[in-house]
């Protein structure tokens, strides 16, 4: 069976022979012209997938088992319960589990969802979703049969039935189709969900660990058991019991829309009428924009769209363009939420001394709607002196490499953290003991490359970033200016409680009083400044109004002190 | 014909409409699932192929055309003669056109290399090429569809045949399939090569200029004639007039090599034993070589390679890596070359002051060798207090974008340019009237992603640049000195001229000589110690010897002077 997998033309290797070639004519030419297959380029360039190393192979591979039963659960509406574990099996060599309580794949689609790339239930749908490509779990298939020879394992139980079923899966590269090694039915060990098994050539770190903390910190409602390979277990727990409301799946917006989308979605309309297919086919287009469209356009509003010549569809476009269109629905847009969000880091880091949370209302780039969530979490046993941890997200998903390429670093270095007493040299990441975490959720998060590693930095999105960290600043800089000044006036009286009783002397010789009287009311004094200070400016500093937030000093009962007004910055 | 080609399930579009999902099933999910073409893919991710905005997708579409004339007449051994020409055709609309004297394309090959994505002759050969995946030109169909609405007009002749043949091509994305709207033949017009030509929606730069001057700077042979969108033509002439030598194909080499690779490989061979096979196959082993591997994994030098068992390919792969074998031959490695691109820059930049080229002996990463070469053309009309213009080049084709992911860009910042006497503030890109040359030629360049913009920065890269880039620059300062030097020296002498009179007067009152016989004297030791000056010091100081390097101070005839101590640095 193994053998018909790799399958190469003997032609091709024929002509890997043909050392020089000399003044090739256009049939020679010809002759090595040939397709490629999706899988045979992906495996060539298999760090487009991420896979340019043994030890993000391995972050790869448990990532996209992850992501996808999440994906899975949240869609059937499940509390995940996710198990994931690492074995060693041999030098640079692992084998990598993860099991989930979701819905499970029907047995005709487990094949090709794992034996194919590029196939998937996500790709041809406006809705907000970790996955988003169908390439990510056959991508970990193809690494597994590239690097050691062996099969995806596969066991699947659908809710409800008794039986579960079983397959061994390779994909066939040169035809990206998949190669099934063993097929049977199952009928012990879970309920439902899906529970896969791969081996991997890949080297061990800590940053699986970094992963699920994060994974778990984005996704409150997921409890998550993990098996390092020395046989460690660790388990990050739900915070919260109840899963995110479902995305909304939104149709296309008339905005930075194109000539080729908008011909393929006039074919497949249901719509007899022009300004009815408008209304019908598009996010936010009434009746009254739809007519006004076409007057623009100066097409008839009955016209049928599937008649539509290349130039009708040029001036449609056109006056989609120019007509004044309603922003998209933001329901499409599911964030954390500060709630949430803040439950989970406070979970997460129960040592820390103050958290504060920002989500911005949804904004728009090329139609598609997105919203940023920010997150910092101070003090504590965070280090003192080091740059300050970035944690990114792009739809609840921790994104761990290509920091340099993405939007959020750059959000984040475009910052002046120093308005916010935090230590920065020049645009640098700030210094402190402090974890700082950024969430795009949308519809479509642009990623830099396959590997979605990096959210490409639109300003749009940049710019939505910087404002929630300024947002988010200006709370820790409350925080730590009321500590400091608190700090300050503590020291203040402990110098004047420590001369209290001298004080309290030189008071009686003067006024002839009650030594020990006068003593007694100096004491109450200090005590009753130290206790004003500890509420002194207790006021909420507004931001643009654009976002709602949450703060918590973890630790110190105190209130936060009134921001200074340097603090105030034009966005 | 138009209506075929963007064909949507309608059942698609029906789920579209479906707002909320609540608790899915895995039967309902299974419905959603289906394949993914991979022009559907890159149509909905055509970031990854460059065209993230229309400034860029007009160069990419010039870039892509370009690059393919310029392969196809390499291949076929003729002098590259290349028209292209783009023309307003309305608001953001452009006609882009290119033609070559190539070999033109065999009839029955035309609607593929152009309406299908991922096919092309260069995916499956390890050799040196602009091209290597088989996407670049379909994806400005791709692109010049969907913005337009208008297919890609191709006129094809080859060589020694009387009639071409012209096409009109789209593709059809659903399939990834070519659907052809017009094929004729046509018999007046070129003797033979691809005429091409394209509506895109595009915005217009003079970064075509750029691309097109700095391709002409890589490939000294071809002559380039531009007409730009008002009507301006340039023609980028012929420097030399040879082409360069043809690219070696190599097999693959041992070290770096994956499980799958070498299963595919053992069961195409035509050898019948194992040492046989692994000499046969792979490029440096000789059949001593092969002998140890065999012993090494314990292994049958006599077995048929055919019969691997997953765990014998295992212990062949582990046997291939630990034996000493000899790098991979670097005749598949063509460079520019420094005397080439030494013409090339002069051409190019005549008013320059001095130029300095070096080409590095080939090295290896992953068993693909690899060769790097830097130019620096200093002085003349270049900007004076501007950071440097870097000039990145993979396989001769110029890189325009994502400088910052670059292995070129991390060389040129982390190299110090104080030690050759230019500014540089931290660890930037130097200051100065300066244009900075980064070629990286070899089988298989590392890109960032599908639309080749940057080089992946790989440690052995960026290592080889750094060690290019310190060898000119050493020249660079040799030659900054000897200016600094020769100026200063001239003005003390100019000094001492301006009173040599007064000089004069007073040694021949001191010595009773003659006035004018003293001052004739002073003017000539003047004069001489001025040439002196100029060509003190005319000694080359040597790199590592590791790079062959060229040197012309164009505008002054004078030779560099001797390198200061402090030059010479640790690699």
């Amino acid at each position: 069976m193994l053998r018909t997998i790799f399958v190469l033309n003997r032609c091709v290797l024929m002509a890997e022979r043909t050392a020089v070639r000399k003044g090739m004519s256009a049939e020679e030419m010809a002759k090595e012209q040939r397709e490629i297959s999706i899988s045979e380029f992906f495996e060539k360039n298999k760090h487009l997938l991420g896979f340019d190393n043994p030890t993000k192979a391995l972050l790869v591979v448990v990532k996209e088992a992850t992501d996808n039963s999440l994906d899975a659960c949240q869609d059937a509406e499940i509390l995940p319960d996710i198990i994931v574990k690492i074995k060693s099996i041999g030098e640079d060599k692992f084998r990598v589990s993860v099991q989930d309580n979701g819905p499970g794949i029907v047995k005709e689609q487990i094949p090709r969802v794992f034996g194919k790339l590029l196939y998937g239930s996500k790709f041809h749908h406006l809705r907000q979703n970790r996955g988003q490509q169908g390439i990510g779990i056959s991508a970990c298939v193809l690494y597994s049969q590239l690097t050691t020879g062996s099969p995806m394992r596969i066991w699947s139980k659908t809710e409800g039935s008794k039986k579960g079923y079983h397959y061994e899966i390779f994909i066939n590269t040169s035809k990206n189709e998949p190669e099934i090694v063993k097929e049977e039915e199952w009928v012990d060990g879970f309920d439902h969900g899906v529970r896969l098994e791969m081996d991997v050539t890949a080297r061990y770190r800590k940053w699986v660990e970094d992963y699920l903390k994060q994974t778990s910190v984005s996704n409150p409602f997921a409890k998550i058991i993990y098996t390092a390979p020395d046989g460690t277990k660790t388990t990050y727990a739900r915070s919260i019991d109840k899963l995110p409301r479902q995305a909304k799946e939104m149709r296309p917006h008339p905005y930075g829309l194109e000539w080729g989308s908008l011909y393929r979605i006039s074919q497949a309309t249901q719509s007899r009428g022009l300004a009815g297919f408008l209304v019908n086919e598009f996010s936010s287009v009434g009746a009254t924009t739809a007519k006004e469209i076409c007057k623009v356009a100066r097409l008839d509003p009955n016209l049928n769209p599937k008649t539509l010549e290349r130039e009708q569809i040029e001036k449609l476009l056109g006056a989609m363009q120019k007509v004044k269109v309603q922003r998209p629905p933001t329901e499409c847009v599911v964030p954390i939420g500060t709630e949430d969000l803040e439950k989970s880091l406070k979970s997460e880091y129960p040592n820390s001394e103050f958290i504060t949370v920002r989500s911005r209302n949804p904004e728009v780039y090329r139609g598609f709607p997105f919203a940023i969530e920010v997150g910092i979490v101070y003090g504590g046993d965070l280090p003192q002196n080091e740059a300050a941890q970035l944690q990114r997200f792009a739809n609840r998903v921790p994104l761990l490499y290509q920091a340099g390429a993405c939007a959020t670093v750059e959000a984040v270095k475009e910052t002046d953290w120093k308005r916010y007493g935090v230590q920065q040299s020049g645009s640098s990441l700030p210094v402190g003991p402090m974890i700082l975490l950024i969430h795009m959720c949308g519809v479509w998060v642009p990623f830099v490359s396959e590997s979605k590693e990096a959210i490409a930095p639109y300003p749009e999105i940049v710019k939505e970033m910087k404002l929630a960290i300024q947002d988010a600043g200006r709370e820790l800089s409350r925080y730590l200016s009321g500590k400091r000044r608190k700090g300050e006036a503590k020291r203040r009286m402990l110098i004047f409680e420590r001369y209290s009783t001298e004080v309290a002397e030189a008071l009686a010789n003067l006024t002839k009083g009650d030594k020990s009287d006068i003593e007694k009311k100096l004491k109450s004094m200090i005590a009753e400044k130290m206790t004003f200070d500890d509420t002194a400016g207790n006021e909420e500093a507004g931001g643009d109004g654009q976002s709602d937030g949450k703060t918590t000093p973890v630790k110190e009962k105190t209130k936060p002190a009134t921001a200074k007004p340097a603090d105030v910055e034009k966005k």
